[in-house]
């Protein structure tokens, strides 16, 4: 790049700029997916529990406007090193940034399915769980947009808490179903949405270990720090 | 690339053959991940149960490396047009591929804690949504290895099917639940089973996609055929 004139190098640094800004909107599209899809049960709220399949057509189309302006960057610029990385980690931070609002319409359209419920216990612990989720969620959408290693590092430790959590919520919910048949219906709605909340953790920290290694050039160790294994505690 | 000496433009193919020839690894590795799963929970075999997850971190290792190559290329070759977007696709499809191991770790984690329902139905329609979706992970590498965007199709129509199995298991391990409490630990695993082998088929969905635009430039429809919800024949 280094002869090519000014307006040039301007144009890919845009581009370049064009492309995080829409991993960035991917990002705050997400996080409002799962915090509305969270108050859609926790506070049975209708309106909120259509926010986050309506918001899925615009994710997924910047998802589509994100490899289509990744492609045009590498035909047309050839960029290198750092910027050929972080490129490869929009492509894939963009996958999984998709899957999480996947994931929060899934728990949007099982809200209204669970009232019944409502005095229990595990509405706390979905609402402190889907708490940890949204912060994990919000720094990893930080740490991408402001490329700090730090922080990604910080969501990967983090999500063992949300793992705790999961596998407690579990073991009520598996509880309530053993106590009364006519709670096995609104449980299993809350164990795929406690499910659904645990992927959306692993996916923020998919992104956070991406980060890590787009801005630093190492990889994070293969397995992350786990809190229980929610599979172990379910009667055989 | 047509004023570059012929050596160059045959490294640089060689370079893109053993691409493909990491993520058809991958396929492969998790098309017999996924059959081995199966086989565990179905024929309630133990050392089938062992293989998944010992073969995650081959799975890993093998998208790491994709992704490796692929940044090499695009960094030394800067392809362009078709093989830029196949390259792309690649990045891509061995997030997919990664996932698809994961879920079939999964099952293979459960398979042997469902033994008290051995004489149940349940096991027969796992057989056949395992066969179903199977055949379309398999038919999508191969759409993969083969750049066939018509199989590619193929496999994203047949979904619909695995989705109607699906509902039908949900609808059937829920009444077992209601019938006995002691049904609820292991119809609570084959739920899970059966959802982590829904989501395998719609990442063979993906793949198909990816390998569809790969091809022809143009994307199929966001929404696909689908066969049931089973999301709603939970009693409320």
């Amino acid at each position: 790049m280094m002869n090519e004139p000014t307006h040039t190098v301007t144009r890919y640094d845009q581009e370049l700029e064009r492309l995080r800004g829409i991993v960035a909107r991917m990002g705050g599209l997400v996080e409002r997916q799962t915090a509305q899809a969270i108050a859609a049960v926790v506070d049975q709220n209708e309106e909120a529990a259509r926010e986050p399949p309506r918001l899925d057509a615009e994710v997924d189309m910047l998802e589509r406007e994100a490899e289509q302006l990744a492609i045009r960057i590498l035909a047309l610029r050839a960029p290198m090193a750092v910027d050929l990385r972080q490129i490869v980690a929009v492509l894939k931070m963009s996958g999984d940034l998709e899957r999480i609002g996947d994931y929060a319409s899934s728990i949007a359209r099982r809200a209204l399915k669970v009232e019944q419920l409502e005095g229990a216990l595990s509405f706390s612990a979905l609402r402190a769980m889907g708490r940890l989720v949204q912060e994990n969620l919000h720094k990893a959408v930080e740490a991408m947009v402001e490329n700090d290693a730090t922080r990604a590092k910080e969501v990967w430790n983090a999500d063992t808490e949300v793992d705790e959590i999961y596998t407690s919520m579990f073991r009520e919910l598996v509880t309530y179903m053993m106590e009364d048949p006519r709670n096995i219906g609104p449980c299993i709605h809350l164990l795929f949405m406690a499910k659904n909340l645990e992927r959306i953790g692993d996916h923020a920290t998919n992104i956070a270990e991406r980060i890590y290694y787009a801005v630093t050039g190492d990889m994070l160790p293969a397995e992350r720090p786990r809190g229980g294994d929610a599979a172990k505690i379910i009667p055989g």
